[in-house]
């Protein structure tokens, strides 16, 4: 009988990347021209973003799990954006994984489209995707195995309330969409997971308590205000998988030549509040 | 005293070329690779894409008033989409609307980028947003003069019930959308637009009731099974800004050597329909 190798779910590369860095640290890639430090050269704005990542990316990858490269940062370049983008995703080493940002969420074959992009061409580990339009949205990303889906639930942003809040049967919408993405993801281990903002006073706990399997994107520490501690304590409960993003904080910690060890310090710093979050609320 | 010219608003500009045209028509373009007509030539896939959409627009620009590029066929291309996104959009004529359709959605800083992209680097007329995200990821968009942002109510697709129908306050879902909508256009009049699907059986009725002014894009005719005279009975109410999308049963109406000469035939009939029905439903 012909033993088939066990392919590798996202989960598992998730954790094996996070278990070689002793890191939950997502670093988010959006790089802004307008904040290059000057001491970055390239003959173009495409040239410098390139070598700004690429230092960036160097400087952080003992210390993170993953990247996760903003795809509206590239796009803003004009027509060359995406060649750059599959250029600095290029420097991301092996064993990291690459969640592309594009929050992408279009009917069906649309969306086939979409995950051909950012799976196959972009060749990226993950990706966050857009709930709005329902199951055909979100299932074609799901068929690819050995990928990871983070679909929105609960975001970080100031107008997350607007529409995420909404009082649906006594419950947020958030909750249905967390509870429907659950059971999409069913039959497609390790694939499936949810886009949760720390600054979600109270959702943290809540989508763990609907999900406790399922990986949590974390964007929001840092720039965005949320608190380390109340992250881990409420998205970590029994080991639960979590990836904590911060992009600004540690992109822009300086804008003088130093920026890639004040990037490297500003990562390490918050992968160890991380790790001591996870040590002091979930101990053994 | 100096006196500035009055700047165009989006919704000006679609209704001068709709009266161009004599066409709410909008022709999507979809270019899936595997679709193309053999006749079309080209050394690289990303060039028979480009001859494909330039034969589509040349043959359709006399009866369509804009043309919607879906960003994820681009994509799809790999590093290359972009560039040959940009190249088909130069194709399209003046005078005629062009809405990148990329349903994007992020926070505010984020959206600023995908905004630049599509406004100012891609040069649109208009976009399609996804509203989840809230207030803070459609702003950006509307805060472009002269650029119109149609933000996802009610689409057309199979899931579109999932979360679009839930039950808030005795409503559903896209119409509290709709309505934060209407207000956030407000003091930007002719900017802000909807997209609700012609399969949304009632959707159209109560969202033109809600938003009486506001330009709705209606995709879904065709391939997806919406009836052309119930769209325009129910959205074209009082003469309020419609346009009417149709891509797959233009694009691919003929897979021969006549594929241009039959899409043009094609979007003749839509646009004919569409204007037959706008005389019935809504005469004088």
């Amino acid at each position: 009988m012909v033993r088939y190798p066990v392919r590798m779910t996202f989960l598992n590369t998730l954790l094996a990347a996070q278990e070689e860095t002793d890191s939950l640290l997502c670093v988010g890639l959006d790089p802004d021209p307008s904040l290059l430090p000057l001491s970055v050269g390239g003959r173009s704005t495409g040239d410098a973003v390139v070598a700004f990542c690429r230092a960036i990316i160097d400087a952080t990858a003992a210390v993170a799990c993953a990247y996760k490269p903003n795809l509206a940062f590239f796009e803003a370049l004009g027509s060359d954006g995406h060649r750059i983008l599959h250029e600095v995703v290029r420097c991301i080493p092996k064993g990291r994984v690459v969640i592309a940002d594009g929050k992408r969420g279009d009917i069906g074959n649309t969306a086939r489209m979409y995950a051909r992009a950012v799976f196959e061409e972009l060749d990226c580990t993950a990706c966050t995707v857009s709930p709005y339009m329902g199951r055909d949205a979100v299932e074609p990303f799901l068929e690819f195995a050995g990928k990871g889906v983070f679909v929105l639930a609960r975001t970080s942003n100031a107008g997350a309330g607007d529409f995420q809040e909404l009082n649906v049967g006594n419950e947020p919408l958030y909750l249905h969409v967390a509870r429907r993405v659950r059971e999409w993801g069913e039959g497609k281990p390790g694939t499936a997971g949810l886009v949760v903002g720390a600054t979600a006073a109270g959702g943290l706990a809540v989508l763990r308590r609907e999900a406790p399997d399922l990986p949590f994107l974390v964007p929001g520490v840092g720039a965005q205000g949320g608190d380390v501690e109340v992250v881990v304590r409420e998205a970590a409960v029994g080991g639960a998988p979590l990836v904590v993003n911060s992009s600004r904080q540690i992109l822009y910690a300086s804008s003088g030549a130093d920026f890639a060890a004040a990037a490297e310090r500003e990562a390490r710093q918050l992968r160890d509040a991380i790790n001591n979050a996870r040590r002091t609320a979930h101990p053994g």
